[in-house]
């Protein structure tokens, strides 16, 4: 039955992602991510291919998710610093990707899903040079280095959260100290990329 | 002989950095890091205990390390802008470091070296604190906050490598574009921290 099906390709993707957050594509086994969702492992590789193919379609979706959570619409960017500040919320809900990140970048080699992936942030940095064109954004950055200055800023308290610890002096699931470190991102981020003469204010009489 | 057991402990210790750093703390093993070493594997037990001693010992060495190369003078702090640089100068020079740190973020649990360390960034966000007293940096920013952020500017690259070849469409070991990032960083730091109206300025007349 197809909703069976579906159902099944779904529970093995979810133990597929949870397994790879936590041991990275090196550390796991098909034979655990199949044991975690209590389906045959035969029934995993004919859905998915090999370990390699999996673990790209998780790194794919997951960042499929955050694009579109943290989408900048066509119209342009009302404020940089809610963008970062809802992206540092993303990370913050979703820690299972800073880690799968994470595993990437200790994992030498090249990037899962390079292709698409190198697109969709080629796109967006052709819309942040558009932004600057517009006023909106400081034309004197490199687009590029910005929007990943922005990810920095906004995903580096998920990253290394026991440095995190040390330098705040309190740990990432404290309410009030997440509510400042996201005001901060927001904060820092319109520093850092808002023109520092907002075309939009009037002159001084 | 003193200098034998000197030359040991050190080739030890380098092993241990390169093992750890590569596979992590789970992933490697005392087996791999003698071996590595060339030494007699009772001999590396007697130096430096367990795997967990020893990777605190690695960790705190190398944070040693950065922390002379990027210390800020008790004078003051010339430009932030500089001290970001030259953080990033360190972490794309030693990109052990940074897998390090992330492999200590990938492993949930206390920090390494923790006591040590939460005092040493203490006194440096104590440090900042008092820059931003004497209006050499912006004083409405958290100075806790301002220390991780600047760190996560300069320490990112190395970080998500792949992340950031994607995104800038060149990679981290083009001189160009190392250059062209370390610029941007100090940039970065400078709108990020420095007052927005230097205290030695002279006023417009």
């Amino acid at each position: 039955m197809a909703w069976d099906t579906e159902g099944t390709r779904r529970r093995l993707k979810e133990a597929a992602t949870a397994e790879f957050a936590e041991y990275g594509r090196d550390g796991t086994t098909m034979t655990r991510i199949a044991a975690r969702a209590g389906i045959n492992k035969e029934r995993l590789y004919s859905y998915y291919g090999d370990k390699n193919a999996l673990w790209e379609v998780v790194l794919a979706d997951e960042l499929d998710r955050l694009a579109a959570a943290v989408a900048v619409t066509g119209d342009g960017i009302a404020d940089i610093g809610e963008f970062a500040g809802v992206t540092y919320d993303y990370h913050a809900a979703h820690p299972e990707l800073g880690r799968l990140l994470q595993w990437e970048g200790l994992t030498r080699g090249p990037a899962a899903d390079a292709e698409r992936r190198t697109a969709h942030y080629r796109e967006k940095v052709d819309r942040f040079a558009r932004f600057q064109r517009e006023g909106v954004l400081d034309p004197a950055l490199d687009p590029a280095h910005l929007v990943f200055a922005l990810i920095a800023l906004a995903a580096w308290w998920q990253t290394v959260p026991q440095l995190a610890e040390m330098i705040t002096g309190l740990p990432g699931d404290d309410t009030a100290e997440r509510a400042r470190r996201r005001a901060f991102v927001v904060d820092a981020a319109r520093r850092l990329a808002a023109p520092h003469q907002p075309t939009d204010q009037p002159l001084l009489p």
